[in-house]
């Protein structure tokens, strides 16, 4: 555990600063414990593995943004706290149906969560802006939900076509709680606004679909 | 991904080494998964991340007994593949009432799972016999465990007797699942006998009842 102590230099870093850490580091320890929830549900040993590797990748990535922040005297441990209630239950409210509903709620909710943490990120003094930014935009998720659902979905059109209707329904419900996010948390709205927010989140969703093959 | 390619030396391995292989394998992602699932429930952010920090110890852990079992021709997905439905729900049963109750019972759990795959090993041809004892026995459950409990069951009598309650509860269930995987899986009788398995699990459950301060 490389836990950072708390540095005199935390008084200096400044509320959005803090913010932003805390919702990046939390995003990651969501995504270790989401991935290998998922995991438990795959219908292979090869995806089960996949998934877990992708678990095990994010407590390093985790580890990293502790120490990146650490740095810059915030203790990312205390900030990542204050998100556990809003980002803690992401995925409770819609129940995926089988395992490529599962797939692609996962996808989309921590492909919006990143988006929201590189947006956010991109507002933050340097050296911590660049080390974050470069940090979630080495996320694994996307490469792994293309290739377990790539050649299901251009297979089966049926399919292609419930799971559309499903992403659309993920991006409205998660563009919500972001929207909570801010008005929580005004002080995130020191660097974009609300809207341009939201315009990076819808952006980033539609990208994600399109890629899959889903029609947006 | 280190996926150790299906060897023709895997027709000489014994059915007992690739069960054993199968269940060892097995129980090294299952305790992934249950180490994330305890870490979204923690009550600090020092226990989340604890947690996360040992499911993806197990991850490492998991590659390193597919590379073991591979050496000798053994491949370790395939055989797992065969615990999922019998491993994949040890934890459905029995439902804790709070963390306390949850870490004790991941607590017996896994560590019955690694008495039985040690068990188990000692009946394997080395290399793989000692690879995988001594793989099992660096396995960080103990230690997590004994950290987050020891000072409230010392300062709570009443926790303890509950928890001691809850512990055998626990034992008596999981032991069960272990004999049933004896029936469904009668070469592995090859090593030991039932009753000397079942002496074995009962001692190590003993002990860590002990260890953490419950009365047995």
């Amino acid at each position: 555990m490389t836990r950072t102590p708390t540095s005199s230099a935390a008084a200096q870093a400044s509320p959005y600063a803090l913010t932003v850490v805390g919702i990046v580091a939390y995003s990651r320890t969501a995504a270790c414990v989401r991935y290998a929830k998922d995991a438990d549900k795959a219908p292979t040993m090869d995806s089960r593995v996949a998934l877990l590797h992708m678990s095990a990748w994010e407590v390093g990535s985790f580890e990293r943004v502790v120490e990146r922040a650490g740095a810059e005297g915030i203790e990312a441990y205390t900030e990542a706290e204050r998100f556990a209630s809003l980002l803690g239950d992401l995925d409770e409210r819609l129940r995926p149906l089988d395992w490529a509903e599962r797939l692609v709620k996962t996808y989309l909710i921590f492909g919006l969560l990143i988006d929201l943490g590189m947006a956010l990120s991109d507002f933050l003094p340097e050296p911590l802006r660049t080390g974050l930014i470069d940090e979630l935009a080495q996320d694994p998720i996307g490469s792994c939900a293309a290739m377990e659902l790539d050649s299901a979905i251009s297979a089966d059109p049926q399919l292609a076509a419930r799971l559309g209707l499903w992403a659309r329904r993920v991006v409205g419900e998660e563009i919500g709680t972001f929207q909570r996010l801010l008005v929580q948390f005004p002080e995130l709205l020191v660097g974009a606004s609300a809207e341009q927010l939201h315009e990076v989140l819808s952006q980033g969703a539609t990208s994600r679909m399109k890629g899959l093959g889903l029609r947006v």
